[in-house]
């Protein structure tokens, strides 16, 4: 194969899986081609990938060693996306009676939710997740595609236990904005408990159903790694999570004018050469 | 730029934007090339795509013309995929007391969930829909992986309406395996009436719950151009739909003996170049 299809076809490969590690010889078995070329072929997309943005290609020393596409956007152009959403959640005609935002569309959209993803796992890869985790319904796209972007499985807690499911582990916790008690449910077989575990929701306002979803992995005897939403509200201020990682803060919705104040949070990672 | 690097872009820009059109001057500026650098280097990527089974990269001509990549993988591909899937799901380990099939880790899996959402896509694309429609939840994943390979929206219906989400349209409709009444809503702003909607879920027995989304999907005036599930069970032969695809046929689940029955179909479409 010719090095300009094998460019092709690996930056496709590298791209459609990202965060996993794969070796030389893999890849030159793959495409029919010595060491010694792919290593060059992986020179040329690093650099590329590098320079325009899109992230690294680290080369992993060691017997499990290999070569790892991770996703990593400068802090400028994921600010940029933020204050776009920003600015396209906080349109008027979003406002919803009762003084609610609509954001399904977006947050189900395949190219939002993938970017949202891809974010989420920039900022927590380095915290090693082994799982993401939601609870139905509404966090389920941004869940999926950081799994995606972090080339690790998802696991999905429901309101109720289901039959088709199996044995769970259940659990009641308080929802932290309507003080009601919500139940949550997990089959047995969800979790191990050498998990490493990202929480990841679209919209946290008092905290409590991450502090539930908290709870549900530690009855696993499994670790959580992280708290990611997407949205959270200014107020209250004091959650019932300790910490987390919202992208964009809603401080206010004022239905009467028509206003929403919904602003981007400055990121907090550091830009980092490869 | 040099081309190795505009190829090792393009290649990963069009991989990440299936099934849209992007026109050459938009490559150009993108990549600060000549329009005729960028023809050069879509023909090198078309045929790499092309041979090594990935998919097409058509050339659509007018004013609203440009190149698109398209998922298109060969059918010996897609059915040894689905072979290897239905090995995976008929472990006798997945059989949950009552008969029910544990599938949840795999419908869940990024991996799993964008192969067969390729497969939707690749099998739907001509019908040309212009969003994915599923219910709540386990359908969810599926569902925005195909919205994703064909570049259309994924919508999501409830079982209850939302406060969160406004005015809806509420549908009853009668289970097909268990006879009893569910509901099903729809924001009001989810579909407009020009919408062709596919649907997607991961299981299919009577076919009550794809007719209700069908029913759904007509009370916005807007129109059904397929129905796609991951598995079918092979009893009740008639289901409440008329026509659907469903990549797995559940013939029968043996709890005592610990046999689970479970084919992949033949694929229903025709090889073609590009």
């Amino acid at each position: 194969m010719r090095r300009s299809k094998r460019l092709v076809l690996l930056s496709k490969f590298l791209s459609d899986n990202p965060n996993r590690i794969f070796t030389l010889k893999y890849f030159g078995d793959k495409y029919d081609a010595a060491k010694s070329s792919i290593s060059e072929d992986l020179n040329i997309i690093k650099d590329a990938f590098h320079e325009a943005g899109e992230g690294t290609l680290e080369t992993i020393p060691g017997a499990a060693g290999g070569v790892r596409f991770r996703i990593k956007r400068p802090v400028e152009v994921i600010e940029r996306f933020l204050a776009e959403l920003s600015n396209i959640l906080s349109d008027r005609s979003r406002i919803i009676p009762g003084g609610y935002l609509y954001m399904t569309d977006v947050i189900f959209s395949p190219e939002y939710s993938s970017k949202i993803g891809e974010i989420f796992a920039q900022l927590f890869v380095d915290a090693e997740p082994t799982c993401v985790l939601t609870v139905e319904t509404k966090g389920i796209p941004l869940a999926l595609m950081t799994a995606r972007a972090l080339g690790v499985p998802l696991v999905v807690a429901r309101r109720d236990s289901r039959v088709t499911e199996g044995p769970s582990v259940n659990i009641s916790y308080i929802s932290g904005s309507s003080r009601r008690i919500q139940n949550m449910a997990l089959p047995t077989r969800g979790l191990s408990e050498k998990a490493r575990v990202l929480i990841v929701d679209d919209f946290m306002k008092g905290g409590g159903t991450a502090r539930g979803m908290s709870e549900l992995v530690r009855e696993f005897g499994a670790e959580v790694v992280g708290v990611a939403v997407l949205v959270a509200t200014a107020y209250p201020e004091e959650k019932l999570v300790k910490k987390y990682t919202s992208l964009m803060v809603l401080e206010k919705i004022d239905a009467e004018r028509g206003e929403v104040s919904l602003k981007p949070v400055k990121i907090p990672i550091q830009k980092e050469g490869i």
